[in-house]
């Protein structure tokens, strides 16, 4: 039994999503709407302590962390392999998964969750704040909640997350050039677990991976979007009741 | 051919020779000076565009990311296995590793800055700042950098870090409530890797991990430091040259 615990389209849940789709893995999809704060209940927060969502459980065992899951279903089933054969290919694609985690993800927190989901936030009234703050168990949770509860965050600080997406572009065009795919000739997870941020890169600063800026990431993110497992994951479906503002669509992607 | 580029006895190098100890892989040192700026130089970039120590080449290869680098060891040598057997474990295992990198890293990265390296920064001419600056890969270090030169971390955030290095005890107690190491039943990097941030705690914070307080981490320390990769690891050698001022040693640790 697998059930996977996510919110759709946001882009570590897609990230889950899309793995699961290249692995050709079925499961049981568990909703959860961060709009109802369905990831502070007690239930939820047994399964991942962090708060974060997504989550998967196999046969009863909470795993989380988004590249974490996906290294794990890779190890765990059947499938095309979404890791390279040798070592030195998964240190390669390891890096590349730290690289979407940590820069990549701090690159976008902050305007997404300006522009997405202030309004959650603010519809809190200021005497539930706290309350709400007790159950979100990472401090920079925390923090973000207390800047988006109190008005916005600065303008240095979302200058410094645009110098971010430019450098996640300098990273890629990098790689690219000698390579096909992240982690080396193969596709593998790297590229699984940044693509989501290159959709959101499309939404907040498409200019910066126009083909005339960033000719290899260019080519890349349409290979990857070719895939029927992208087609399916970004694309509206019951997995997606909330997707309205949630980000970019297929469709949107392919338009574009 | 194995050559690890480290500073001694920084938390992350310090991670990635106790791994090697552990596993029993020879290597070739090759010591880089944090106060020399030798992780600045073009040739150590070449190796590692983050300029962030350490960096492992084997065979010429260069991987980088001290997690990264530890399960590239216990995946590419011979040695005893420093990975569960299961994927699941190794998923736990992974979370930790994600948390050692994560959390454990941002609760010490300003305090430790703040106590030894301000002195570097500081002896850095005002007009040489920005030289020095635009050879920085990551913008989290240069806005370190920018803080240091001018002064010193805010007590609020210096107060963040300590509410974090709380955080850190109460999930190694939840897990090792459980269990005898932080992955399961059997040692593994998931304890290689948090033990250089549990060095710094017995630095910054013992209180928090006194017995009396924190009675499974204390006991897990005690059993961590009790093996003879851990003496070897945070003892002063010739790989060492400056380890005055890196931290506690080996000696300081059993002492308290």
């Amino acid at each position: 039994m697998l059930e996977l615990y996510h919110t759709g389209l946001t882009s570590c849940s897609v990230k889950v999503r899309l793995c699961l789709r290249e692995k050709g893995v079925p499961y049981v999809s568990r909703y959860v709407s961060l709009r109802k704060f369905e990831h502070h209940t007690p239930e939820y927060l047994a399964l991942n302590p962090n708060g974060l969502i997504p989550t998967l459980v196999h046969d009863g065992k909470p795993i989380y962390e988004s590249n974490v899951i996906n290294e794990y279903v890779d190890e765990a089933f059947e499938g095309p392999a979404l890791r390279p054969a040798d070592a030195l290919g998964r240190a390669r694609m390891r890096i590349w998964s730290k690289f979407a985690d940590e820069i990549a993800l701090s690159a976008f927190l902050k305007p997404i969750w300006s522009s997405r989901f202030a309004p959650v936030v603010q519809a809190v009234a200021k005497e539930d704040l706290e309350k709400v703050l007790a159950r979100v168990p990472l401090q920079e949770r925390r923090d973000a909640w207390r800047t988006l509860s109190g008005g916005t965050f600065t303008d240095a600080e979302l200058a410094a997350c645009r110098e971010k997406m430019k450098f996640i572009v300098e990273r890629m065009e990098r790689d690219l050039q000698r390579q096909p795919w992240l982690a080396g000739e193969t596709f593998s997870l790297a590229d699984i677990n940044m693509v989501p941020w290159l959709v959101r890169l499309k939404e907040f600063a498409p200019d910066f991976m126009a083909p005339a800026n960033a000719p290899e990431t260019a080519d890349w993110f349409q290979r990857t979007l070719a895939r029927p497992a992208s087609r399916d994951a970004f694309s509206p479906s019951d997995e997606t009741p909330e997707y309205a503002g949630q980000g970019l669509l297929y469709r949107d992607l392919v338009a574009a």
